[in-house]
């Protein structure tokens, strides 16, 4: 990756991706890339049978397709799978919006169930609330794929840090 | 008391009852069988390689088995394997108070992610702030068992739902 | 009131509401009712100047009205004014749904502020995440009301717990 | 900065400063200065009542005096005074180990309710989680000042955004 810097001095182009400064929609990372990360830099994601369905203009939607493994008592999906969906989906989001920044971390997140998760494939929808230099937040629902099967199992709400520039060129090398 | 299997294999003498008197510590489930539980009723649990330490009469001790697949960029283990070993340390320590009502669930839980844990076994100590009837209210802090570490690295609060004692009798035949 | 059960079984009207079943637009609590509330039985809602816009299908509107008192360093807003008015919204949003059952009492409240607010009215939606018999979950979006600012203050996710339907009878009486 | 010590051992003299050095029990602001902060720049202290009662080494400890204004049906203490009580812990907290940046904002706040405080003082006991340079994470007990009443009435925890020297110094002219 380059990044140049203009006469002003200032980046230009500002942080990040791969190839393009900005991809057609107004991303700053396409799913491509994003299912390039996690497949090659997120182990757990794979795991968890994670898939990204698409990344829109306000919102990302990826999936955790269902597996006999994420079964709990009750006949329904245990919640760390609802979670690592969730904390995936916001990753998601934040790279869509900054970029390959692989750095951002969690530094916090809050979930509420809802209602119990048919034995099917959960879907997250992750929306931005706040996009900070420094830090991002942004909330999660969650659905389960079940025809019919409208309302929401749980609510996650979450904050990421952002590493400041200079700490995401020291990544480009690292990674 | 005793659990006896039927015809169909189900149930493999787990140690329980919803009448059970104490342990010996006070507890109402002690760790061999909540053991029991997490290898036969939470496949997840085993994706994460989780292990009982032990339980004390104020807390209990869970433990993640560090892998390879933890990891995340930066070298780190990843926030959703957090977040599974402290709901399951939740999930322990209200079934350690109450006995094995395997159909209490999580209704909400919150993480803050405090120091990037060494590549090395999580451990997660979970104590109750509260235990009603319906609702038990606990904290879980995380460290990193590296030696030498001793700041947490994680702490997450979280509530689970107590189900009703008739639901726990009709749980018993269901299962 | 009166609670009555159509041939079915079902309770027709539920519990609550202590003259009608029903209002007009499918609430079971209008705003005046809960202006009247607020006003009679929750000295802080004065202190903190909260008003009622309106009540609405999917979500209700209150907002704190500005006072010189609600400053804390930097001239932004305190946070515990915005924390008192989301949690007020959550209690007018749960009693619109299910009558007026003045102890359904917050069991927890998350809250990320996202800007600083202006020093102006703040305004909080409230909208229903899942309402269940015992317990029922909310979300609240704050803004600023200045003139062209239209992103959001803070966000706040919130659970009540509703009394059992013999408690609220009991409670009838003591009001 | 001075801080000096009068007849008793009790610090005296408040005074505060940027660059101050520690004070005699390794703290960065005494209790006499935050209680100036307290009621010169934070009027909604002043609307709640609250008072400091000490800082110590490992945590610091305030209270609100009992009004009937806190009260909420059921008779017990309104939610939105415990969270205005946390909130200001937790910002005496970051003081105590910072020192006087008043523009240190809170950024999320998680509280659980867990029993319904008796009409009294409500007491408030912070402990840091995590110091970081940019973030500061801490956790805030709630009692009710109720003879033989021993258990927590509620959990808090927080997290503050603190700014960068240049911001702190940039401060100092505005205040």
């Amino acid at each position: 990756m380059s990044v140049t810097t203009d006469a002003t001095g200032k980046q230009a182009g500002t942080a990040v991706s791969a190839e393009s400064s900005e991809t057609v929609n107004g991303l700053m990372l396409d799913e491509e890339s994003f299912r390039l990360i996690m497949g090659n830099r997120l182990p757990f994601a794979q795991m968890l049978g994670l898939q990204v369905d698409y990344f829109a203009g306000d919102h990302v939607r990826l999936r955790a397709v269902f597996s006999e493994r994420f079964l709990r008592p009750g006949g329904t999906i245990a919640g760390p799978v609802m979670m690592g969906l969730a904390d995936a989906a916001l990753y998601a989001l934040v790279l869509s919006r900054i970029g390959p920044v692989e750095l951002a971390v969690t530094t916090s997140l809050s979930i509420n169930f809802l209602r119990k998760p048919e034995p099917a494939d959960v879907i997250a929808e992750a929306r931005m609330l706040k996009l900070g230099k420094r830090l991002a937040v942004g909330e999660v629902t969650l659905f389960s794929e079940r025809p019919g099967v409208g309302d929401p199992v749980a609510h996650v709400t979450g904050t990421y840090s952002i590493p400041p520039p200079e700490d995401r060129a020291a990544q480009s090398h690292q990674v």
